[in-house]
C-alpha cells in the first residue's frame, strides 16, 4: 500500500518528528507485521531514525551537520544550496522500519523524522507499506 | 528479478547517473508497481540518490567528501585507500526506490548515481526488483 | 522470518563482525533466495558494510568518524553522547543484503559489523529475511 504524508518545515535545518504519523497510516492500512518503507522525493531534505525524547539531539545534529558541511566551501553549484545536497545524502532519503503488532517496530530511543536541511520548504514523505502476511 | 549492471568508471572520485538504465531493467523485468533495491558489493564505491540535473552538485559532492574525509589523517589501512572505504560507508552502499508505472518513481530533481571512491575501476551494480503484484 | 542477534560490545567505538551470524540465522530460516533486512534499534549504535578483511579499517573508521565529529563541539544534548548519536546516522541503522545459495550475496571483500559508537554495552540487532519464493 502507497501511502503520501506531506509536511510544512519551519526552519532552515528542521527534524520534524513524524513517528506517529506513520504509526497512524500503517492502523489505516491495516498492517499488523511486515516492513514500512520510507523514501523522501527530494534532494535537499532526507530521513533520520534517532532520539526524539530529548529535542537537544535535534538541535545537536543539525550543528554537526553544519560543522561537518560548512556553508563557506568554495562550491561550484549556482543555486548555493550543495551543502544541503550533501546533508541529504549523508543522512539518506530511504529508510525502513519493521511493523510489528500495528506499529512500528522500534528502539525505546527511536522516531522517524523528515529532516529538512534547506527549508522552510513543503516536502513529501512517501511510504509504502508490506505485509509479511503477503510474503510468508 | 536479479540484475546484473556494470560501469566503468573515469576518475578517482566519479559519479556515473545510472537511473536510465536502470529504467530500462524495470522495463525488461516488465513490473508496473513494486520496490527496486540496488546494491553495491565493492568496499570503495556507493550509491548515491541526489540531483542529477547540475553537473556542478557531483563535483561539489566529490569536494566536500574530499573535505570531511581528508587524505592527510594517520591512516594504518595498508593499501592507502581508507578515506574511500570511509566515504562508502558515508553515501552507503543500499538503497531503495520505489517503482510506478513500470519506472523509477522519484523526486522531480533526484537521479541515481554509481559513486566511484578509488577509481578509476570496472564496477557491477546488483539490482533486485519485487513486484507489488507479488506481494499484494 | 524475525529473528534477534545480539552482542556484547567492548570498547567505546567497537566494529563486531557479525556476517557469519547472520548466514547461521539464514541457514535455520531455510531460505536460499531473498533479501535480508538488518535494523539496530539504538540511537548511539548502527550498522556498516564494509571491508571485514583487514582489521586496520576498522580502526579507521573509527579514527576518521572521530575526527568529523569531535568530542568537544559546544553540543547541548546532557547525556554528553551527541558524537555517537550523530555517527548512528551518518552509518545508519537499517540495511538490506540480497540471499544467494541460502548465505548472504556480498561482494568479495565485504562483511556486516554491528558499528558500536557509545560503548561497551550490550546490543541487538533485528533481522527480517523475505524469501523471493514468497514474492515471486
Amino acid at each position: 500500500m502507497f501511502i503520501k504524508l506531506d509536511a510544512q518545515t519551519r526552519s532552515k535545518v528542521d527534524l520534524v518528528d513524524i513517528t506517529e504519523r506513520i504509526n497512524e497510516a500503517i492502523t489505516e492500512a491495516d498492517i499488523s507485521e511486515g516492513i514500512c518503507f520510507l523514501y523522501c522525493p527530494h534532494t535537499t531534505a532526507g530521513i533520520i531514525l534517532n532520539e526524539n525524547w530529548d529535542p537537544t539531539v535535534e538541535s545537536d545534529v543539525a550543528m554537526i551537520l553544519d560543522h561537518m558541511v560548512p556553508e563557506d566551501l568554495p562550491y561550484r553549484h549556482a543555486e548555493g544550496n550543495s551543502p544541503a545536497h550533501i546533508k541529504s545524502i549523508l543522512v539518506g532519503s530511504d529508510h525502513f522500519i519493521f511493523i510489528h503488532n500495528g506499529r512500528l517496530q522500534m528502539g525505546q530511543w527511536q522516531g522517524v523524522f523528515l529532516a529538512e536541511l534547506d527549508g522552510p520548504r513543503h516536502r513529501d514523505i512517501w511510504i509504502k507499506v508490506v505485509s509479511d502476511a503477503d510474503t510468508c
